[in-house]
């Protein structure tokens, strides 16, 4: 039986294996099917992690990870987890993609949530050099610049006034004329100088050069638009990835999830269930930042070290 | 007046910092009295900050990180601040060292814990070269090897059952015979193989040569005993840097804090003040790493953030 199963082979996935194996747990997986790196290997210009500068890509930050991180015997399993089930003695069984199964006295979970994409033309050959689903991540790279924002959700709103503090100018670009939000921040949507609505209008396609996006077709109600703008935010949900949370049936999950499905964790990123553990973008109020899912890991795999020395000694 | 005053100039505050101004903040203060960096400056070896390899000190770790977190905007006041004060309007006054204040819209505290020193021979000479105060940042550096555990609190003991995963054997000197933990961590204790208690024991001194601690003096009830072990940990209480949360009478704290006077903040940083916010060793539940106070640091520079544009715009 494993002392600790990791699911997920991003920051927190590494850094829980790393502080877990260092603190002395013998038998830890990291289950990963693919390169351990995470989300961020996709990104052209990480400037934000701390202690780490340079113009570096996503890929170029993560690449000393997985030798420090596993250099203490953390052990990488490649392969798909597809469920995780609480048994009756308060271990854990890890399903696998390949049919096997494996019993672990404590799991983290570090599968991250992925934006969804937007699904217009150019989107996906333009993703990473000025298509973005991150404004905390990628806004500062346009200051003083225009950009735009597709969507027209909570979070939408909240990009767009976080990308008003640091842009020229915001063009929002939403589907419908009406928003969602409370009346208040629509109110506020309304009156920030720099956010113009383009509102029931859908999206023709983005263009750009090797450098990178150079604009955004739209079709508006009084015809097309040729927004000329070098970066494009957009926010139209995400998925959490909380699927190997739910049971056989696929109906409930084992431990608390919130309404957008991420996973209720406390300070000590425990859940509710004891030995069960989230880090990283799956918990609640992630800010989806390396540091942070690194922060998290870290917490992780300190405070699961005592719940094993605790579980083995009750 | 400040957008955001920042107190503390270590991973925390800097992080805070970096996220603070790059998200927009035009107005950002950091006081940190002396060279920003933080405790981990005195640490003459990490290897467990994700993505920084190599034989590296704390001093070299945190180098690069005032410049890249400063080069968004934010500025470095280098002067001690004695008081945080929460005014009327919901805004806080920064009382200063030099007799001046400073109004800010919000404040992030980052003013760490420190550990106590236990005051014997040898100790201030050997820290940081063998004596150390923290399990998860060095227990590693003596796997396989006897250390020895000063102290019989919670903290000492959680330490040694640390160390005892990844140490030959573990030395608990203490200087009563008698411990204040639950009945069953103390039979845990003394039912850990590789755990020598030294009880009624006093410290003579610790001893090394130019590598660092080579051994342990102490005066047990059967007479002087010399434990040659290269690694000690301390273990004897906390100073939490809380003093400048408490009102002008120094009585009671501006915000909620814990038994042990550490920040209760939620996920998202925030204490049970609006506006004011702390991260890294300050707050409950932190695990003392860098990695996780930087990732604190971005958490709060990130809803400090949405807090100032909901303030500005309600």
């Amino acid at each position: 039986m494993l002392d600790l199963a990791i699911i997920g082979g991003g920051p927190a996935g590494l850094t829980a294996g790393m502080y877990a194996t260092r603190g002395g747990l013998a038998n830890v997986t990291m289950f990963e099917k693919g390169m351990p790196g995470g989300q961020i290997t996709g990104s052209s210009e990480i400037e934000n992690y701390p202690g780490v500068t340079g113009e570096i890509t996503g890929m170029d930050l993560m690449m000393p990870w997985p030798e420090q991180c596993q250099r203490f015997g953390l052990k990488h399993s490649m392969v798909e987890v597809t469920r995780v089930e609480l048994k009756d003695d308060g271990n854990f069984t890890i399903y696998k993609g390949d049919g096997t199964t494996e019993d672990a006295m404590s799991v983290i979970v570090c599968t991250g949530s992925t934006p969804k994409r937007a699904g217009f033309k150019g989107e996906d050959e333009l993703f990473g050099k000025g298509v973005s689903t991150c404004a905390t991540c990628d806004g500062f790279f346009y200051k003083n610049k225009e950009v735009a924002v597709i969507g027209g959700g909570d979070t939408a709103l909240e990009e767009a006034f976080y990308l008003s503090n640091i842009c020229s100018k915001v063009y929002l670009v939403h589907r419908r004329d009406t928003f969602r939000s409370a009346p208040n921040t629509v109110k506020r949507l309304k009156e920030t100088e720099n956010i113009e609505l383009i509102l029931n209008t859908t999206i023709i396609e983005a263009y750009g050069d090797v450098m990178g996006v150079t604009g955004l077709k739209v079709m508006t109600p009084e015809g097309e638009r040729d927004l000329k703008v070098p970066g494009i935010f957009t926010f139209v949900g995400m998925n959490v990835n909380n699927g190997i949370l739910m049971d056989e049936k696929g109906e409930n999950a084992i431990c608390a999830l919130s309404a957008s499905g991420n996973v209720i964790v406390d300070l000590k990123m425990q859940t509710n269930i004891p030995g069960l553990y989230a880090a990283g973008d799956l918990r609640i109020d992630a800010p989806k930042q390396v540091v942070s899912a690194a922060g998290d890991g870290a917490v992780a795999g300190v405070n699961v070290i005592t719940y094993i020395d605790e579980k083995l000694n009750s």
